[in-house]
């Protein structure tokens, strides 16, 4: 077949392209985008789509960017098809630093803003089934699941990759029969190590015990292409029946357990990328599934503050609150005003105040603080555990850290404002008079 | 992590080995399966197994094969492990050619029967994740799903590999820090060529890349197995409700079309597979899909003469009913008996028959034969096409090819037993009478 047949085939079988679209090419000046460039103005006319090209210069290798850059002017001058250059300090902006990495993201946003501009519906990259076959078995040596092993796509929101069926050396033998001329960057063999060891080394052994490689890669692609389709179809029915709002995610117990441990994974894999963007380690999806397999109530840290809490009905997945920050703070002068995450107290010796207690106490070493363990409180019969009279008067545990203290260095409780007075014998010394605002009801806000 | 309890974990992880069971372990004499029976005797004692050992000489490289029997003759005898030797010349029995798998066969067969005769619950093999890992990257290269992504697995039925999660560079340390002598396959150069190829030149350029390679693609096949698993289930379900026999499949498409395509694909190809023991490539899958997709009814055939067929409301594979062979024989002499596929025919001049006609007739040359197409009837007003007459005869379609017609060797048919004679004015001289047993009535059995 004639590569602009195929092209045209993958065109339709994978609906790339529609009549009256606008398609942006980008062109680096390669072999591959070479190609494409030509295979597209060659089939514009029966696929009805308006071309236009894009080159990035990276502004890397010195002059070799400003000839590659003239290169692909004169070759789109030459074609008719309109051309936008973008140029950019790549070595600069990223510092020498993932330079690869940057260069590869200024060059897709250049791409889209371009496309923004002269409002093109797709975006045309060069990519072949050789890139794509070197994509797999990178992706397959760093371990990258399912998503990694299926490649790239054909098709990916306004990406699109019209030479995916295309091998190299069919993109070769193409611009050698046209006598068509291209770049070839010299980087190649010295920045992307990783992908150009595969292709020289490895790919050439794999294809001395299957010379048919990148078909038969393609081909197991599409079935995990369709594969991948099928568990995402599956994981989006059984998110729909869960409450996921903006900092939360909740499943029915009775709606996860029936399901096979892969899908559980793959549910709570999802639902913890659509609260965090992020995603979930194997190990911490297998500890969510041993939670989940206990006959108790737990939780497990999962990451980013995150947790996983299950019930006796339901799995939830939610940021961890955040920690109330302890706090302990002398009281040394009267009058004073002292500010803490739990409420102000103003200790005055003049007026009225919440709670009342002799300035002698001051000596004792006096502090606002909250509960550090160990505290206690005095009442008729004697002293009595902070704990055991938190627990007596059933406030909430997650209250019991933020509650503030006023305490002796010995630890004696002398003020919970709301919950507890120290009584004092009267006596006709200097007193001290605190205020508090805040206060217990504010706390569970 | 000592390597005895790596393999420990992996066995209780996998559940390989139960108290109280016999493990027949196979010993080639090479690193893995020699550090396997020492590691499977130090753990013999914690796991309460029984250890046999099996080795197979597969009489190849002349000496050398006998050498290793006594070696592991020498490792039992000396860690007091019952062992049991098989031998066999795999040279002559596989008449030179496909000298592994022939090797392979019988030396898995010969442990089969090993355990069989010592009552051994499980066959343990000494598979590594270094093997894992090769398998992975053959299977990929040659293309074969997601059950060769997967590669082999920890245990199948009563074969065991408790060294499943250990890497050969382990299971060397091992032996060299124990000081346990060892002998090397001297053909893993010569026979295995492409396993070699991936072992020796693939995977030492892709540890470039990811140095815990071994690691990350058990990982990987964790997750694959999960997920086959997680197919396997889905797809079950779904033929639970569907009609199954020894030569036929039936879905009903209210049950079969809301499917995602790939676990369509997915249950033809069990179906299938459970029918003929054989798989469908994917061509045959997607022509399936598409029948399904088409508003008609319609078949197609799918390979050893099953066919898939769609009508309104089920999807059917079944075997296609064998062809009547079509014959064609000459009537030469009188009296004479003929049989054919359809009946026999029986010629005399005596008796009386089902048909009669005029010895003349024999002139023209007369046939037995099943239609081949322009074949005529002398009616009272004319000739008829025997299509035609078949058509108002209202004759069902997959019975015409299987009529045994009495033809003139100029396409006239005479007589269709127990459909038509050709009426002959009376004459004086001989004629010819035909019996016929068989008849159009039992065509359709």
């Amino acid at each position: 077949m004639k590569i602009e047949e195929k092209v045209l085939s993958t065109i339709k079988r994978f609906s790339l392209l529609k009549p009256n679209e606008t398609v942006l090419c980008a062109v680096s000046g390669g072999p591959d985008s070479i190609a494409l460039l030509h295979i597209l103005k060659a089939l514009s006319k029966r696929l009805k789509v308006n071309l236009h090209a894009a080159h990035f210069n990276h502004g890397l290798r010195d002059s070799e960017a400003d000839e590659d850059e003239n290169f692909v002017k004169s070759i789109c001058k030459e074609l008719f098809i309109p051309l936008i250059v973008g140029k950019e300090n790549i070595k600069k902006l990223s510092g020498g630093k993932n330079i690869e990495a940057v260069a590869r993201k200024e060059r897709y946003s250049f791409l889209q803003e371009t496309a923004k501009k002269i409002k093109a519906d797709k975006i045309a990259l060069g990519h072949t089934a050789s890139d794509l076959c070197e994509t797999v078995i990178f992706n397959m040596t760093k371990g990258s699941g399912i998503k990694g092993l299926r490649g790239f796509l054909p098709k990916r929101k306004n990406i699109i990759r019209p030479l995916f069926e295309v091998s190299r050396e069919e993109v070769e033998n193409y611009l050698k029969n046209h006598n068509i001329p291209f770049r070839i960057d010299s980087s190649n063999f010295n920045i992307k190590f990783s992908r150009n060891l595969i292709r020289l080394k490895v790919i050439p052994y794999l294809k001395k015990i299957n010379p048919s490689l990148e078909e038969t890669i393609l081909r197991e692609t599409q079935t995990l292409r369709e594969l991948e389709e099928f568990i995402t179809e599956t994981v989006n029915s059984i998110l729909k029946n869960c409450i996921l709002t903006q900092n939360t995610f909740s499943i029915q117990l009775e709606n996860l357990l029936p399901l096979h441990s892969f899908i559980k994974k793959a549910v709570i894999q999802e639902a913890f990328l659509k609260l965090t963007g992020e995603s979930l380690n194997t190990k911490k999806l297998s500890a969510v599934i041993n939670l989940l397999k206990s006959h108790k109530s737990g939780s497990i840290d999962l990451k980013n503050s995150f947790k996983a809490i299950k019930t006796q009905d339901v799995l939830i997945i939610k940021k961890e609150e955040k920690q109330q920050v302890h706090f302990k703070i002398p009281i040394v002068t009267i009058p004073s005003e002292i500010e803490t995450p739990s409420g102000t107290f103003k200790f005055e010796n003049t007026k009225d105040g919440d709670f009342v207690f002799p300035e002698d106490e001051l000596k004792k070493g006096l502090f606002i603080k909250t509960r550090e363990g160990g505290e206690w409180l005095s009442l008729p019969f004697g002293r009595k555990k902070l704990k055991k009279f938190l627990n007596e008067k059933k406030i909430p545990f997650h209250l019991r850290n933020r509650i503030p203290l006023l305490t002796t260095d010995e630890n004696e409780v002398i003020w919970i404002p709301g919950l507890y007075k120290k009584t004092y014998i009267k006596e006709s010394k200097r007193k001290v008079f605190v205020r508090y605002e805040g206060g217990i009801k504010d706390f569970d806000k």
